[in-house]
C-alpha cells in the first residue's frame, strides 16, 4: 500500500466524520435526509479534487467518472453513504471511498478502463423499511406505486420525499450502460478476523425475509386487573421474540439467522397492561427453502401463542427477496486479483444485504469483503483498519485488470 | 336518581368529550399540559354555573367551594382530570363530577356542610413517571429537589414545567384545612360487574413498586452475525417480561400483580441486533411483604437471565410506596350511606393507586368504587353508566350526612 493512499483515505474519513456525528462516536445518516445530502456533497468534493467529473441520477445517486470518458459499458464500483440510526462510520462509506481510490490508482498507473464510482442513496432499510432504495429506484425495481407506500419514521412516503427533493418520483428504465458491478464492503461479521484473512470473496448474498407481527390484547389498568383476567400483548410478543431466536438456533449447520430488531408497544405506559405490540422480524439465509421453512415455523408459533393467550394477531410480509449468487467470472477475477496482491483470501457468503444484490439482477456482480474490528457493525464502535480499505481497493483495481485481460 | 342529575352529568361529559379526543373515541390528557388546563377550565365553568366559587392552589389543583364558606375543616371530595395516553373518558373525571353533583345535592336539599370539590393535577404516572403529582405537591410529599428529577417524555423536568406555568415550583406545607377526603372512582376492574353490585367500599389501596431494568448487549448487524455470536438485549428483555408474569402468577391467592408496561428498544432497527433494551416493571399488592418478595424474585431472575446471555444489566427503583388502608370511620359511614341509598355494596381493595392514597397519609380518607363496563380502563373503550356515577355521588352525599350525624 502506498503511503499517499492511506493519507488520502484518512483525510476523506476525517472530513466525513462530523456529518451526522453523535456524542459517542456513532453516526446517524438516514437515507434521503439533509445529512445524507451532506455526505454526497462531500463525496462529490473528493471526486472533483481528484479531477473527476461528478453527476447525479434522477434519484440522487452520485457518480464519479473520468472527465470526458464515454458513459457506456462502464465497470461500476461503489456502495452507499447512509447509515442505520446510531451506526458506524464505515458501513458503505469504505466501499465508496475504495471506488475513488481505484480511480486514483487507474490515473496514477495510466490504466484507464471505463470505470465509475457510485454512491448509492438510502441502502439501509431503517429509513423506509426497505433496503437498497437508491439502487432499486435506478434499476426500476421500485415503481411509482411502491414509492407511495414506503414510509419513513415521520410517516412521509418516499414519493413525497423524492418530490420535495426534486428527485424524480418515478423510476427510469434500468440503465443498460453498466458492464458489471463491484462492491467493496466491510464484512459486518467476525469470520475474516477470526481466521486472520484480509479478503473475502463473496459467493452469495443471503436474502432477508421480513415480516411484521401485530398482537392485540386488551389495554387494561395494571393495578385493577388480576393476572388471570389479562390479555397482555407484550407478554405474547415476548414469547414471539424467543420463538424467533429458538427457531433460528434450531437450524444447526445451515446458515440462517432470525432477528426481532423492532418493537413498538402501545400505549407503553407504566400503569397500563399493553394492548397492542408490534414486532418486526428479519429472517436471512442463502437458500430459499430453509428461509421459508424458518419463516413458516416462526409464524406458526405466533399463531399458537396468540391462540393460547387469547390475543388477536396479524402477520404482514414487509419484504422478501431471493438469495443472490455472485457472478462466477467476477469471483474468479477477484480471486486472481487477491493472489496478485498477495492477500490471503477466502470464499464466504454475505449474511447482510447490499446494493450488489440488486445490481446482480442486471449485470455480472462481485463483492470484496474486508475485515472490521470484532465484526461489529451497525454500531458506533464499528471500526476498520485503513490498511484493509486500501487493500480492498487494490484488489478491486487488480480485478479490473483481470477483467481487461479476459476481454482482450 | 333525579333526572336533572343525569342530565347534568350527561351535559358535563359531553362538553368535556372533545378535549384531547382521539379519532377512536379515546383521549390523551397528560398532566400539566394545555389539554389538562382545558379540562380544569371546563371544570371551573361547570362549578361557576352551579354558583360555586373556584380557585386554584400553587400547583394548579382546582377547588370548587360554596361562595363565602369558611375554608377550614373542609370535607374534601374529588379526584383528577388527566388521563393516560390513549385512555378513556371516565377515569378520574367521574369522581370530580360526582363531587360537583354532591355539592348540587347539598344546595338542593339545603344541607350545607363545609364541603369542597377538588380536581387534582397529573394523577397518572404516565406523565412524569410518578403517580398523584398534584396531590403530592399539595401535601408536600414531592419537594423541590424531586421536581428537578421527575421528567416527562420530552425530557423536561417538573420543576421547569411548573415554573413555565407560573405554578409554584416548591411545595407548600401540607394544608391543615381538610377534615377528611372522599374519592369516588370507577373500579377499573371487573369485580363489581361480575357480582352485579353497584358500590364498592374500598378497604385498602394496593401499592406499586416500580423499577426499571436496562439490559445491554451488543448492537450488531443482523445479517452478518451468526446466532451463536450474538448478545441480543431484546431476547434477554423478552425473558424478563415473561419472568415478571410468571412470578405474579405464582402468588396464588395473594392479591398481587406484575406488569411490564413500558419497553424501549435501541436502536430499534430492522437490520440490527438490539444493543440495549429498557423495561419498566410495576408490581402491586396490598401487603408490603408479598410485594417485596415478588420484586426480589423478578430481580433475581433478571440477574440470572443477564448472566446466562452475557448481558450487562442495571436495575433502578423508580418509585415505591407502602399499601394504604382506608379510614375505619369513613368506611363505616360509606357502608351506612350505601344502605340508606339501598345500593348493594361490597368491601374490596383497590388494585390501582389513587389520590386517596396520598390524602390518607394526612386525613381520614375513604373511597367509593362504581362499576365500569367490562372492567376496562386506561383504554378508549372505558365506559360507565351515568346512573352509576349519580349513585356514587348520592352515596358520597349520604356519607357526608353520616359524618355530620357522627359529629353532632
Amino acid at each position: 500500500m502506498k503511503v499517499s493512499e492511506l493519507t488520502l483515505l484518512q483525510n476523506w474519513f476525517e472530513r466525513l466524520a462530523p456529518i451526522g456525528a453523535l456524542a459517542d462516536g456513532g453516526v446517524t445518516r438516514m437515507g434521503y435526509t439533509d445529512i445524507e445530502d451532506e455526505m454526497h456533497a462531500m463525496f462529490a468534493m473528493f471526486a472533483r479534487e481528484l479531477g473527476l467529473h461528478v453527476d447525479t441520477d434522477a434519484f440522487g445517486n452520485t457518480f464519479a467518472s473520468f472527465d470526458g470518458a464515454p458513459r457506456t459499458d462502464v465497470h461500476l464500483i461503489g456502495s452507499h453513504l447512509d447509515s442505520v440510526p446510531h451506526g458506524g462510520q464505515h458501513d458503505g462509506v469504505a466501499g465508496v471511498l475504495a471506488g475513488l481510490l481505484v480511480m486514483k490508482m487507474c490515473m496514477d498507473e495510466q490504466f484507464m478502463p471505463r470505470v465509475e464510482t457510485v454512491a448509492f442513496r438510502c441502502e439501509e432499510s431503517s429509513a423506509f423499511d426497505t433496503a437498497c432504495v437508491g439502487s432499486s429506484l435506478m434499476l426500476g425495481l421500485i415503481d411509482e406505486a411502491k414509492t407511495k407506500k414506503l414510509k419513513n419514521e415521520r410517516g412521509e412516503n418516499l414519493y413525497d420525499v423524492l418530490r420535495k427533493r426534486n428527485d424524480a418520483p418515478h423510476p427510469y428504465p434500468a440503465p443498460a450502460r453498466f458492464a458489471d458491478f463491484l462492491e467493496v464492503h466491510i464484512e459486518q461479521g467476525r469470520i475474516l478476523e477470526e481466521r486472520d484473512v484480509k479478503v473475502g470473496v463473496v459467493t452469495a448474498i443471503a436474502a432477508p425475509y421480513r415480516f411484521k407481527v401485530v398482537l392485540t390484547g386488551r389495554q387494561d389498568h395494571s393495578g385493577g386487573t388480576p393476572m388471570a383476567m389479562r390479555r397482555d400483548a407484550l407478554c405474547g410478543a415476548a414469547e414471539v421474540v424467543l420463538a424467533a431466536e429458538e427457531t433460528a438456533l434450531s437450524f444447526k449447520g445451515i446458515p440462517l439467522v432470525a432477528t426481532v430488531g423492532v418493537v413498538h408497544n402501545a400505549p407503553n405506559a407504566l400503569n397500563t397492561v399493553p394492548g397492542e405490540t408490534e414486532l418486526r422480524v428479519d429472517v436471512r439465509g442463502i437458500e430459499d427453502a430453509s428461509i421459508l421453512r424458518a419463516v413458516e415455523q416462526i409464524q406458526s408459533k405466533v399463531r399458537r401463542i396468540a391462540a393460547r393467550r387469547r390475543l388477536e394477531y396479524r402477520i404482514e410480509t414487509i419484504a422478501t427477496y431471493p438469495p443472490v449468487d455472485m457472478d462466477g467470472t467476477m469471483r474468479d477475477a477477484i480471486e486472481r486479483a487477491a493472489v496478485t496482491v498477495d492477500a490471503p483470501h477466502l470464499s464466504m457468503y454475505s449474511g447482510a444485504g447490499h446494493d450488489a444484490m440488486r445490481m446482480a439482477l442486471f449485470v455480472p456482480t462481485g463483492m470484496i469483503f474486508i475485515p472490521c474490528r470484532g465484526g461489529i457493525s451497525h454500531n458506533p464502535d464499528e471500526n476498520v483498519d485503513l490498511l484493509d480499505v486500501a487493500r480492498g481497493a487494490r484488489v478491486a483495481y487488480e480485478t479490473l485488470r483481470e477483467l481487461a485481460r479476459n476481454a482482450s
